[in-house]
């Protein structure tokens, strides 16, 4: 058992957070949090102390939507659009993971990145490799990022060196949830690619294996105009794109969908009374020119929103800098409309980035007591002013004047792993 | 004399990337570059060489538009829009500096921060007050950071802190000049904070003394639609913004103007004819909610731009976090002209980050014979794959993948300042 001691700042809700100035985490063996506290206990004085001092103490990020596999493209080719640039850039990069070594050495540089970033829990897409897949979750696991992974399903549009038949993609799906039960702490998910991607029958088999293994689902939705055209003509008996998933079962309480930047009011409604929860990757959606994503509405209309860093459609691992895009893209939305109340807010964005994704591994938020801690560690100190700055002002300044750098510790699972 | 070796970038013009893989920098004894080639000539071999291996070397950053006092306020309080921001926010923070102690803490921060950012040429904005300001450039020639610093005007619609009249504003400007005479790499700037905050008088003199010192002319335009219906209250004598400057001869060659979010075609155009620069502060602009400046518009008009942090309306000194985000700003509006060339590439917003900003100071650009270096050494080389990337291409990673701690060395007129 231990206690750490630091400024804690708890995202209780999306417009509620909850500080305390050198307040208390305590740990037992397994590094379960039972008590978050003012003050400590008499009971708990005894137990080996952390004093981070005058940094605070945060929530540890959720990234919910990125491809592994595009990490050696992040930052790199930003000048196309969606279709163009999954066909010029992100296809070729994904196929050399049929080559494990390489795919371990990728893949482990992305999951210390991850956690030296502050982000221990993930959904996340690998590439359609089975194999590569289960090396991206061994590397994942090694150091302490958890969350779901999904060996992506691709059986037409891909190109002559990623792409599968009908049948290789579904008995990969079953062979990789079957390998999958050896990770502790990552849990596979079914993941088509998205709609172009995959073939009726496919989408109709994944639909019943997501079924019958009792599995969650994540995919892309509504991100560009040319995309949403293209769903339209390989299913004209549908309406709208989500009723492509809908159709085969795949459109459920809480298959992950990201992006959402055009999506209608009644495909809004759908995530809705589904429990769909959206991913708002907002680095992504401006680099690649897709749109701006309408998050205030999508909250107001009271649908699940989360996160995504969407590597390498987005150019930053850094859930800080995410937070930073997603509150200048609500203000790119409030310019146009000239109603501030789209202005998400710095505690808003913590929300998003932290408890919001939090809710889809564990059903809770902030600092949960009896489950295992999942924290961050931020040195602001070295700042100017810091003493005269509340909690809740550090946190926004932290988002903008903080990097890896100032993260001098992440714990996941309870146990400290940078 | 010595030699420096390294991957050497250079933005000859705003399309053109001159690159030397493992070139040659040769410095004088008072650090002037007096070579730069792929090879190095046989006179050199014997000097003393710093081999800066794989990493990159770069034009160091030249920031054209930030506010000195508002330092303590990066990322904080941008919940409200200019001219609330500016009375809630801005005033109170830059009338703190009337304490000298005060200012000489806050002001070695921001001169060690530009440094180990990679900027070491700035246009400055400093408070109203001369003494301050003068601290403020002890501060910055101590660390190496050059160019131009402005006592601001304002003698109107201030508080009642920070204002003057307008006799002080005129005899502290002159005393200013005076004083600023004791520096060698940093000069003074007429700085009228902008037409709001300055009596017609006040405007006419300054225009008189600029005239008399020969000295540059800073300020800001058309940032906000608020701002512009307040300025043509001012003055219902003038069709456009940019007039107000114009009527008392502030509008001339070299004149820089920061923003330029609103300003229309005939603006643009009395820019162009004058000279006038504009500095993009993308960052700003949407953290205040003011707009997108349409930059690729104002180039093919042949209008001179540059960039600027503009803190604390932005919220960053990194001038690596300013290129992507007047990237970003750029593809926001292609996003809605739907006109691919819109957008900026990562070439063209290294050239404005440097080269468009180094012509301000010496009307040379890249890294020009003959003259003190200015550069910075940025180390990618931890990044994955370096070696398959084209040195362009590690250029545009290195604006979304890199920060200061891989800035490995920054040289400032001629001289090693980190």
């Amino acid at each position: 058992m231990k206690v750490i001691k630091g400024n804690i700042i708890e995202a209780q809700s999306l417009n509620t957070l909850k500080t305390y100035k050198n307040g208390y985490l305590v740990l037992d063996e397994e590094g379960k949090l039972i008590c978050l506290s003012q003050t400590l206990d008499k009971e708990y004085q005894n137990l080996p102390l952390t004093d981070y001092g005058d940094a605070l103490i945060l929530q540890s990020f959720c990234d919910m939507h990125l491809h592994a596999p595009q990490y050696p493209n992040i930052g790199l080719g930003m000048d196309l659009e969606l279709i163009d640039w999954l066909n010029t850039y992100t296809f070729p990069t994904e196929a050399k993971c049929k080559d494990l070594n390489y795919a371990r050495n990728i893949y482990s540089h992305l999951a210390k990145e991850l956690i030296n970033k502050g982000t221990t829990r993930v959904c996340m897409f690998s590439s359609l490799h089975t194999d590569a897949t289960l090396v991206l979750m061994e590397e994942l696991e090694k150091e302490g990022v958890t969350g779901y992974v999904g060996k992506v399903n691709m059986d037409r549009n891909g190109s002559s060196e990623l792409e599968e038949t009908t049948k290789e993609s579904i008995t990969e799906t079953l062979r990789f949830i079957k390998e999958a039960e050896r990770f502790k702490t990552l849990k596979p998910i079914i993941t088509p690619r998205f709609t172009p991607s995959c073939t009726n029958s496919l989408m109709e088999n994944l639909g019943k294996i997501a079924n019958s293994y009792n599995l969650l689902v994540q995919s892309h939705l509504s991100e560009n105009l040319k995309e949403i055209e293209w769903v339209k003509e390989l299913h004209p008996d549908l309406d709208e794109y989500w009723q492509s998933y809908a159709k085969y079962n795949l459109w459920k309480e809480k298959t992950l969908m990201a992006h959402c930047v055009y999506s209608s009011d009644s495909e809004i409604k759908a995530m809705k009374e589904a429990k769909v929860v959206a991913v708002h990757c907002p680095d992504s959606n401006i680099n690649i020119c897709s749109g701006t994503a309408p998050i205030r509405h999508f909250l107001n209309e009271g649908v699940w929103v989360t996160l995504g860093s969407d590597i390498a459609g987005g150019s930053t691992l850094s859930m800080l800098k995410v937070m930073t895009l997603a509150i200048r893209a609500s203000k790119n939305i409030a310019i146009t409309t000239k109603d501030k109340s789209d202005v998400l807010t710095a505690e808003e964005a913590y929300y998003l980035a932290t408890s919001s994704g939090e809710r889809y591994f564990n059903d809770k938020v902030g600092f949960p007591l009896n489950e295992k801690l999942h924290a961050i560690v931020l040195d602001d100190t070295a700042l100017v002013e810091t003493e005269r700055l509340t909690l809740s002002q550090r946190l926004e300044r932290a988002l903008y004047r903080t990097n890896e750098n100032n993260i001098i510790a992440v714990y996941s699972e309870g146990r400290k792993v940078k």
